[in-house]
């Protein structure tokens, strides 16, 4: 069986130990906090003393840590000739087409990851995680990497995960930023949040996510009209929400450049467009 | 069966008034466009020479208009002794407080509403419509209201389903922020949208929509620790996600707020904390 390593072991890389642990993998551990190795050791993990033992030739080391200048950080003094390296450490294309320029020039395997999930998803379902690099490598390791997610190849190119893990995280953010500003609304309201999450809120963003497949395919077809609402009916809704955070004492709006954008839009003569045109105003496609 | 009239015939108007019509209803529009009636006269609509013809003693009166400034403008010449008004205009809670008091002093039964759905919704699974107000009006129009959407009475304060609406929305807008910004960081790689959006965000949207459901009750409860991902992580996750966007051509970025949210706590000393701990910057509870 292969020698897995898991180099990093904040709470996503001890998710990641524990879940090949139980699926019966020899994992091998290290981080720079050696105290962080304790609960996988008494899982049965193998703890390395430093980092060359935990990255040795032959052995698929794993790789999650803060950024990519860690990564760099911390395996520009090892030994990489006859190793292969899986890096889910979160950072940008261009940063996981230079380290996989810089993993291959030493000689070492390079697959780049993107793990969609929340440490608790990992091992069960729901779990993704997008690959992108070497399709030697995924295809060598299918197995263990397949024990941590659902794994999917995306592309040969190793800057492809990265961009869409980023453009995944990107939407999340913009879904709990709305979260935040819509609770401290109901919160303002002295009421309990728990009720409107569950009956009100998550259903309403589950439907209205649908929207997207719909708005993808009218952005690829440069599709820019509506037979929902508008922009102009929109930016009304959107400076109502804005004066109404103010009224209930609310410090801040999240939306101010969401508002901005399609206040622009409407500015320019087209309130009759769709909010899937507000993408032509970020980037105009190539 | 009680006459009903139809004030307003935006997208959302017209579907209200067909959906009723469907069900049986006689119904009477009126528009300050005259030419919207024709669709919905095609279909059996009784058209009302003016306002007044409308909005008549014994009948409900639903008003689906732009804002509460057209609301005023429209109904303020007209009489309303004996009317039920049912105000589905999109509004902020300290308008729908003082249009009850408006209408009611007038002699006119009044009920706020907003909508949870897009026009093609109306009168199909999935749509919802919160009412507060009059507790009476909504149990004697329970029957067409019903037809329209679920129909679920939130409070006699006629401000809390405007509240609640808002605050869906606010989420809504939010979700819709992050789903632009993210289609335009794989627009900027030159992948059509499409295949990113069914494979990809919608189920990932769907998924970490759920957090909200935890976030709502640590908020409820004070609880600001995380065993998910902290702060400091996520201003990492942040700070790199605002320069790829640069890296990628993309102008703006409308998480900036939220970024600087995440910083201003991580600053002060709160890197530890979860996601959900960013309400109490906006509002801190009361």
């Amino acid at each position: 069986m292969t020698e897995i390593s898991i180099v990093g072991l904040g709470l996503m890389g001890t998710a990641l130990a524990g879940t090949l642990l139980k699926a019966g993998h020899e994992v091998t551990v290290w981080n720079r906090t050696d105290s962080k190795t304790e609960p996988l050791v008494a899982m049965g993990a193998r703890r390395a003393a430093n980092l060359a033992e935990a990255v040795r030739p032959g052995s698929l080391v794993i790789v999650c840590v803060l950024d990519y200048d860690t990564v760099h950080g911390l395996l520009g003094q090892t030994e990489l000739r006859g190793v292969t390296l899986v890096n889910l450490t979160s950072g940008r294309p261009e940063e996981a087409r230079r380290t996989a320029e810089w993993a291959e020039a030493r000689g070492a395997g390079y697959l780049d990851g993107g793990v969609m999930a929340v440490p608790q998803m990992i091992g069960a379902p729901g779990a993704l995680i997008l690959y992108s690099g070497s399709r030697e490598v995924f295809d060598r390791f299918a197995e263990p990497l397949g024990q941590l997610a659902e794994a999917r190849f995306v592309d040969t190119d190793p800057g492809l995960a990265p961009l869409l893990d980023m453009a995944m995280l990107t939407g999340m953010y913009g879904q709990i930023a709305g979260i935040t500003q819509g609770f401290a609304l109901v919160r303002s309201a002295g009421l309990p949040l728990r009720d409107f999450a569950s009956t009100l809120l998550v259903p309403w963003l589950r439907a209205m996510g649908e929207l997207a497949h719909r708005w993808a395919e009218e952005v690829d077809a440069g599709q820019w009209g509506t037979d929902v609402a508008n922009l102009g009916v929109n930016k009304v809704a959107l400076d109502s929400i804005a004066l109404a955070m103010r009224e209930q004492g609310i410090e801040g709006n999240l939306l101010a450049p969401f508002k901005h954008l399609v206040d622009k839009r409407v500015a320019d003569g087209h309130q009759d467009q769709g909010l899937q045109s507000l993408v032509e105003e970020l980037h105009p496609g190539r």
